[in-house]
């Protein structure tokens, strides 16, 4: 399984995911799952991947390939992020096709797409293997792929447009954290993208392994604060009264 | 969709359902899916249910029926929980099996059996749509049917045997606050009734609608502490370095 999240705010994009892999519960690898690729200077894009290894590593390969040899639809002659996203979802869609007609067998893939292309605003993508693709919204700043039920709870809390990168940063580290806890098969290190509108050269990386100081801290003082918060809850039975509608059969 | 919540505990059990069922967006109802079973007197069973509804309803006509009709096997005849599961568990595969070769449709349901007979400990059952059946733990003191992910992190958080009734209650409404906020298809009103142990005809029985202020109070309370519990947290940029091991392709 895998865990990504995805947040488009104001101030920027802060991608976020997991590195744990599986095939089968005794066949559990490391993997990243973010890959900056490697662009002219007018553009910065960044995919996150879920769901079948072989067949993320096709796509990126593919992705390599279009550019080296100078095909005219590559990651580079696009004018918009989301005719990157069409583009990135015809890749996808041949890569899983391709197995499903020789083995009858479905290698799917989800792929999460962030970055900016210069002139345009900062834009986020998630692209299903059926090649078609959403994006966020003022409502929803924010998209995951993979095991994306036990941290939406957190993300739904706290994101809004006007929250910093710096914010979404500790909103995204509390629902990997929760992911973590309730998921065996999501795990560390967590990789942490802090791209700020407008500064394609400098997006912020981080790599975090399951002893990172800070990690630990996150998860630590969440905890102890979520111990507080559950004793300051008011009680039942000073403010609720029973009924006897208990439904008898 | 449906989410309901068992809880069994040293003090005894807590159980928690929604009441909101829905055959595609547009056909959505309230039906309650908490059944005391009207039983004899050295015994109380209560069964929760998820799943197709014409199911549920169903297994629990059959369940009054083989009662009423003084069935060797029924639900006062078995003298263990366990043997009250077996049971439950052969009625709702008889139900599925039938439409299943009627007419291919299969007609799933998940039920959860709380309860105690005299002279034995109080103990939970889940029973699958397969008839088969398992029951909680020391480490893991809860089941959960339905849409059980959003609400999981805080019950792994705040659970354990030595959790008390009240505790374990607010713990129930927290988790199906969030999941009501995260699915659309779990709704009000909620459910609860709290078992203690050895009080076979005193389960207290709790009905919160969607304005019960108790329920409201709960919902604003746990938010407030949450924003609060956000505010508190180590600051990404004064404890975590960036790094320079991002993946480029």
């Amino acid at each position: 399984m895998t865990y990504c999240i995805g947040i488009s705010l104001d101030a920027g994009l802060v991608l976020t995911s997991d590195s744990r892999t599986n095939a089968g519960i005794d066949h559990v690898s490391q993997y990243s799952k973010m890959h900056r690729c490697a662009t002219t200077p007018d553009r910065c894009l960044v995919i996150m991947s879920a769901g079948n290894l072989a067949t993320t590593q096709g796509v990126i390969q593919q992705i390599r390939r279009d550019v080296q040899e100078g095909a005219p639809r590559n990651i580079n002659t696009l004018n918009y992020l989301a005719d990157v996203a069409e583009y990135l979802g015809d890749v996808l869609v041949n890569r899983i096709r391709k197995h499903t007609e020789q083995t009858g067998f479905v290698p799917d893939a989800t792929l999460m797409l962030g970055g900016q292309i210069r002139g345009r605003n900062p834009n986020l993508y998630m692209i299903y293997p059926q090649g078609n693709y959403i994006t966020s919204s003022e409502d929803t700043p924010y998209l995951q792929i993979g095991e994306s039920k036990y941290g939406k709870p957190v993300l739904d809390r706290f994101l809004t447009l006007e929250t910093s990168l710096e914010d979404a940063a500790v909103c995204s580290l509390i629902s990997m954290d929760s992911t973590m806890k309730s998921n065996a098969s999501v795990g560390p290190p967590i990789e942490m993208l802090l791209y700020p509108r407008d500064q394609f050269n400098a997006p912020i990386h981080y790599k975090l392994d399951a002893e990172n100081p800070y990690l630990l801290a996150i998860r630590h003082e969440w905890a102890n604060q979520l111990n507080h918060a559950f004793r300051a809850m008011p009680r039942l039975q000073d403010h609720a009264q029973p009924d006897n509608s208990l439904h008898s059969i």
